[in-house]
């Protein structure tokens, strides 16, 4: 799982039927190391109420489908969890 | 999910036989930052009834077959949605 | 699914059971852009008759596997289609 | 599999249901050549009570799923071994 | 699928209970234009009995399951065939 931060939404009237009631966020990417951005904005599903601005962890590829109702929903990637606190080389970060 | 541009069509007489029936589509992923175009164009199979010019997001992999009749099709790309707004980083873009 | 020429085949007499009976084909993917070659060759099984010299388009991954009497082969590539014609950006290209 | 170190950890409380109880490392890949970091660090989840500094190997994709109690979880990567040894090119090298 | 020849072996007392059995191979991923090596090494299971210096193809991610008594193991590559020969651009290899 990567982190990510919530930087905007996305709609859309004409989508495949397993979409239809998902809330569609745009994640960019942040590294552990320094929090720089890491690639290019992607599309998730959310799972957990994140909103725009929340440091969260997702899941890609088939796994992103788990967490939602139906088993088989067109989806590659889900917000999966809100991080509260990460330690990396034994330093402490706190995101709440 | 990915964001791109439909720019084409692929034509196929001898193809695996769960695809036949199915239309395909030539995209070219777009950043969500600025626009610009990201890799090369691959073919996806289309579930929206997307055109040439649409503004569409796509899984990729497992996840491409399920919007098919058949889960076992051999497909690893599928439009699962067309565009209409967007907002980042608070600015919101009109697709329609 | 990428575009591919069918440029050479691998011999394996002592392979993982699923794999008896499979025609593997080496493909090198190409551009839709300007056909320039992208990434290195890698094994592909056949399911569409393909030939030496034939511009294809293959799945990747799971999907691989559907194409084949067992869906348990060890495949991660297979051929599923034999491109007869393009168009990209309103310009038509024949292959056969 | 690739090789990786445990740098540190995560903590979310607000996270998908099928992740609770679930120990959340992360990791940093090594080269098996030099040792040295590939990449930037990700969240994994732990099945084999690793530690931090531990030199583990680990899955990614649908295959880090199956070592928890639920097939269906929220994972991408897992960590499935700690490292006792190994030998590259005749150079044998020891963890423990 | 992709080339490599088995350059090492990796040991590990503490692993994931689907993994007990596996004999662990340390690949290097050869170009089949040039046999130069690609990317860094990393750990496979063997399925066909390949040893240190054979020149073997793989497959990647959920596939690598299969060749394996468990369908569940805790596996993201395996070796699953030895190369005999391989014909590229007509120009034909032996590696036995």
């Amino acid at each position: 799982m990567k982190k990510a931060k919530v930087i905007g939404t996305v709609w859309a009237t004409q989508k495949q039927e397993t979409l239809k009631n998902s809330k569609l966020l745009l994640l960019q990417t942040l590294s552990f190391n320094d929090n720089a951005p890491k690639g290019t904005p992607f599309v998730a599903v959310d799972t957990v109420q994140a909103g725009i601005g929340d440091c969260v962890f997702y899941v890609t590829s088939k796994e992103a489908t788990f967490p939602l109702k139906s088993r088989f929903a067109a989806v590659d990637a889900s917000v999966v969890g809100i991080i509260d606190q990460t330690t990396v080389h034994g330093k402490t970060e706190h995101y709440l």
